[in-house]
């Protein structure tokens, strides 16, 4: 290992905007430090699983001075704090630890949907999802950010990592990106919208949807 | 609501020492602070969901000065800062948030076979759990902790809700609780055995299984 990798910051994931990494990419992006934005594509991915060398089997991790660190709420929640995103009160980390969870809530039932090989099977899981799982979560995500009138982030008055994972779940599952899921089933709650909106409008969230990428 | 209501924290989840809130218990009886620890039955726990109070209609919740707190993790976070029991530092932070969070990764694939109603196919996709699912993740956990030679515990030299968590999943998957998993999976990974065998022996864990109850 060279002296360059001991002292390097890399962050690896595939390339898309998921909730499970983007939000780590963009918190480092706002902490300023010097690190490598990886996307393996898949045959990467499976190169780097044969070796044994990720944390978890499985993808995000970050490397720091040459160790890997598995979980992507784990590295969120570092890089976080990194960047200032992650709350020093335990209670505000409580708040916003909760949001940063409540996406595996989703992701118990989401699970079987996506290994679903049969197309016609596929869309009926992924309806019952959506009428039975992911109708009454976006309800709770509501009643939860109605808790907080002071800014429109969700929690505090300035933007935690609560936000960034929360914008990007939404994003992804309001879009119309799965099948089965309807496209704006999250429209109707308002605070959320002004939630994304908020994260949207970021100064640190616009320069990293805008900086040049080569 | 009454001024003891007021200050009060309380824990409900239901009567048995699951992942998803025994590690927050010990927490609260090693912190040493004044809570209430209530077991809601099934009818109970009905009740609060209709009530619309539960604040991602599940339990754990955690109840502090009145205010309710979902998600088994985030509790378990805050609790564990009560108990000195996670760390301050961010880089050992990451690494119990890793372990903390790699149960869900099991979730995933368990809860299909937790919902499933025929028996016997509840049975075959048990079986491909434990061999296809559980078996390389306790291969990469027993990994994880052979990076700390410092104690028996998962991070440093001292017990953390990372191991508190762990020992509950394992003592959990591997004493042939469910159906369709072998009893022992875990028994060959030594460190894991250790980190188990260490949490039992700790001051405060037999503290709160020696507690008084009534």
């Amino acid at each position: 290992m060279t002296i360059g990798e001991m002292m390097s910051t890399k962050l690896s994931y595939f390339n898309f905007p998921f909730w499970r990494a983007e939000p780590s990419r963009i918190a480092l992006h706002i902490a300023g430090i010097d690190w490598t934005d990886e996307r393996p594509n898949r045959e990467m991915f499976m190169a780097m699983k044969q070796s044994g060398t990720l944390p978890f089997g499985q993808l995000p991790v970050l490397e720091i001075q040459g160790v890997s660190y598995g979980q992507s709420n784990a590295i969120a929640r570092y890089c976080g704090r990194l960047a200032n995103l992650y709350p020093t009160d335990a209670l505000q980390a409580l708040r916003v630890d909760e949001l940063m969870s409540a996406p595996e809530d989703l992701m118990i039932y989401l699970g079987a949907t996506m290994r679903e090989t049969d197309p016609e099977r596929k869309l009926e899981l992924r309806r019952a999802f959506a009428q039975e799982r992911l109708t009454p979560w976006l309800v709770h995500i509501e009643n939860r950010l109605l808790l907080n009138q002071e800014s429109d982030f969700a929690v505090g008055d300035s933007m935690t990592m609560a936000d960034l994972t929360l914008w990007r779940v939404i994003r992804w599952l309001n879009d119309g990106i799965l099948d089965g899921v309807p496209k704006g089933i999250a429209d109707g709650h308002l605070r959320l919208q002004r939630l994304v909106c908020a994260v949207e409008d970021h100064e640190g969230v616009q320069s990293w949807q805008n900086r040049e990428t080569n």
